[in-house]
């Protein structure tokens, strides 16, 4: 058992005496204190250090620290509770001085409406129908704890230091593996690079491939955000239509000129859940062999899949020429975890400016060895079934509690989400801002767009809603739909 | 106790069996299996499930399941160890057919030196002499295991959903008292992003701030990398000139026009730890004003300080005002746990497109809690004690074994490193790449500056080298520096 140090405030170690300053040490440490407490730097009702520890880690004689407490005490900066140490006072002195002119909460700290942070998004995704969202409400704690404990006792200083630029060799290993079973991708370690966040690791793959001012086709409707991240690149984003099977090169690319590269989910579209069939598979390929384009194919939630088996990836069809796959390999567990995997052609990888990696090294480890053991497929083939079931409960609650209001077309075989499409006049983002305000989290359909004809409908997810929650939160979203359906009639 | 399922290939999982297809069970299996085995997807040598197991997760029977492992043993693809279970074979039929053209190595999956991978730098940083490494030999391995255990307990969503994109509340509290504490800078949690790696948060911030085109300085001797990082963003990046005390406004930036952004760590300048004096910082403040430029603070590894007080931070004598305030927290730890900060004016803050965090969660939480439980400030407080001593005794090897040698300038207060510099003739680079074949981690100074005048020197470090390797680590650095002298005279 480790012996746990009394809860310090990293304050006292940057309280630093000069002993030759012409100021008593005493009177150094009292102002110290007072500017810290009064600007608040040093929280009200905090303990601060016994006057021993003080003395000790500053190297100075008890009694003084003693005595510059008690000035401190009989000023009313600091209160001695006897048995439980000395503590900032919780009225000061300049509250009284103040408490006229109200300047009192100007000194009494930050407010307490603080906790309320600018940007809650991502906190909105344990919300009830976050689509993409994998059932959190499962992460296997104790497995992870324990892989984790294990890593630990191995002190392994990659974790600490700054590890593989490419990511841990382990995880590699790892991602070549569930890669040639999954997907039938053969590839090996060292074309692999492990990354942290989706927006970084696609614009990392762009940067290597499109030079400046080229065009970049992204999915329209898709990852709109995109639009933002390659411009910010310099690069040239241009939205790239879609029916029913994907992208068109035909009558969508035809024209683009300067096209470096195709950011595309031929297994699993965002939102729409589009699966590219094999033929225009086959002339995206031809078309970007013809005019040296690169494709990036972008499978980050495409894991679970409930019927068909997927379709071969363009990377195995392409046998990796100019083609790059990106792949997540926490999403299907937990997306926090925020590991990312993307596979570059071999003589790709010695180009490649690389710094350190940005993805957690101690979670790469734990993540390996989940994989590795066999309990990452275990967790999978659990959550499939989990995930059926949900998505069935999803299904039938839209049938009953939304029967005719919105309509699920497209049910795709895999993923974690579905989209309820609505008549176009419907203003789908203020549905889903109503409902978050409701406690639920749903996106809207239209904000996918960057060019017309826009759609309006409902992105909702069902894997990380408990089954009992589906009905109740169907029925919520239902009534909102109705309302502002009646508001904006 | 968990129980730990047998050690499963997630291959299993993804063996679909047709029930319909014309194929009997047993050769889909079969197929499945030569197809895998041949073509290296599963490594030879490795266990399979037992046909127990088989049957079980795919709903057959176990006569098929059998029936189907005996012909695969038949034909010499997988092998039966009485007691042990199934294996892959480690020769297989295919190795006979190819021997003879010497192809079996084609199918026998990676070579060894697959382990070698492209890019080690990281790596290199668990090396002697490493620049800017803390003691990674002293990461409180037992606290940090201790904490990690409590948030597992915990079960915090946050941080395997999405989390807070500004970074967890927890640790931007922790930065604020840290901020308070340390450097004077009185700031609130909302004002605080938490990042990963330097170079994307520097980059991230640089994108708010100036726009497409507009110039942005950084300091030469510096971070070179981030002339490479800036124009990737399609701004201008500027060398802006030191002397002894730091960036000279007039005489260095005076002339360069439409400067939206210049990047200064005062406090510690890398790699000469030149720190920027009062009269400076002032006249940088008054020139950026006038102007409207941004400032961009970068103070990531001037947390460790050994004798002088640091001065106040531009932000602190700005009052926040057009400053950006950037630190690490994980840095004087253990860079590996990839965990900076940013503080930015609270005008600013609604206006940031922020993405989910790509800063670890797990992470984040610990690290909060180790800072705020006073274990961060305890540990520093050691470091500091045993870098001193790291510290005297590079000086002392530097002094007995290249005494005459190399020149140890500009001795800094705080910091990790120390630079000596060598005449300007003297190729540093080819030092530093033969410290590195002789296993011994250096930088060299010239790589650091983007215009001349150049200078030759090493960039060393002495908190991660333990105390009884530092003599034979410098003795080998000065054979070498001799040597590198030689040779090129």
């Amino acid at each position: 058992m480790l012996h746990t140090p009394p809860a310090l405030h990293p304050l006292w170690s940057s309280l630093s005496l000069e002993r030759f300053s012409g100021v008593s040490l005493q009177d150094q440490i009292t102002g110290f204190f007072r500017t810290a407490i009064v600007s608040g730097r040093m929280p009200r009702g905090r303990r601060v250090p016994s006057s021993r520890q003080l003395a000790q880690e500053h190297g100075i004689s008890r009694t003084t620290a003693v005595e510059a407490y008690e000035r401190l005490i009989a000023e009313g900066y600091l209160v001695a509770r006897p048995g439980a140490g000395v503590f900032i006072a919780d009225r000061l002195p300049e509250d009284m001085q103040h408490a006229a002119s109200g300047a009192a909460a100007a000194i009494a700290g930050p407010p307490v409406e603080e906790k309320q942070v600018a940007n809650q998004d991502g906190r909105n995704y344990q919300l009830p129908l976050a689509p993409d969202m994998p059932a959190i409400d499962k992460f296997p704690w104790a497995a992870w704890a324990r892989l984790t404990n294990q890593i630990y006792r191995e002190r392994p200083l990659n974790a600490i230091a700054y590890g593989d630029p490419q990511g841990e060799l382990a995880l590699r290993e790892a991602v070549v593996e569930y890669l040639a079973v999954a997907r039938g991708i053969v590839c090996r370690p060292r074309q692999v690079l492990v990354m942290s966040g989706t927006e970084q690791m696609l614009a990392f793959a762009a940067r290597q491939v499109a030079t400046q001012g080229s065009a970049v086709c992204i999915e329209d409707p898709g990852y709109a955000f995109l639009h933002h991240t390659m411009a910010g690149l310099g690069l040239r984003p241009v939205a790239a239509p879609l029916d029913a099977g994907g992208i068109d090169v035909e009558n969508g690319l035809g024209d683009v000129p300067d096209v470096r590269l195709v950011i595309v989910s031929p297994s699993h579209e965002y939102p729409l859940c589009i699966t590219m069939d094999m033929a225009r598979r086959e002339a995206l390929l031809a078309w970007a062999r013809e005019r040296g384009t690169w494709i990036l194919e972008n499978e980050i939630d495409g894991d679970y899949r409930y019927s068909a088996r997927p379709l071969t990836p363009l990377y195995a069809l392409a046998h990796g020429q100019r083609v790059i796959y990106c792949g997540s390999l926490s999403k299907p567990l937990a997306p926090g975890l925020r590991i990312n995997y993307m596979v570059v052609p071999e003589e790709r990888i010695d180009s490649l400016r690389l710094g350190p990696t940005l993805a957690p090294m101690l979670t790469q480890l734990v993540l390996a060895r989940f994989s590795t053991s066999g309990l990452m497929a275990a967790h999978m083939r659990k959550m499939r079934l989990l995930y059926t079931k949900r998505r069935a409960r999803l299904l039938e609650a839209l049938r009953v509690e939304a029967g005719g209001l919105m309509d699920v077309a497209n049910l795709p075989d895999g993923g974690l989400r579905i989209v309820a499409t609505l008549p176009l006049e419907v203003p789908d983002m203020l549905i889903a801002q109503r409902c978050l305000k409701a406690g639920l989290k749903v996106d809207g359909l239209s904000r996918c767009y960057v060019r017309a004809p826009r759609r309006s409908g409902l992105i909702m997810g069902f894997a990380s809603t408990p089954e009992e929650q589906m009905r109740p939160a169907v029925g919520m979203l239902a009534a909102i739909v109705r309302q502002v359906i009646e508001d904006t009639a």
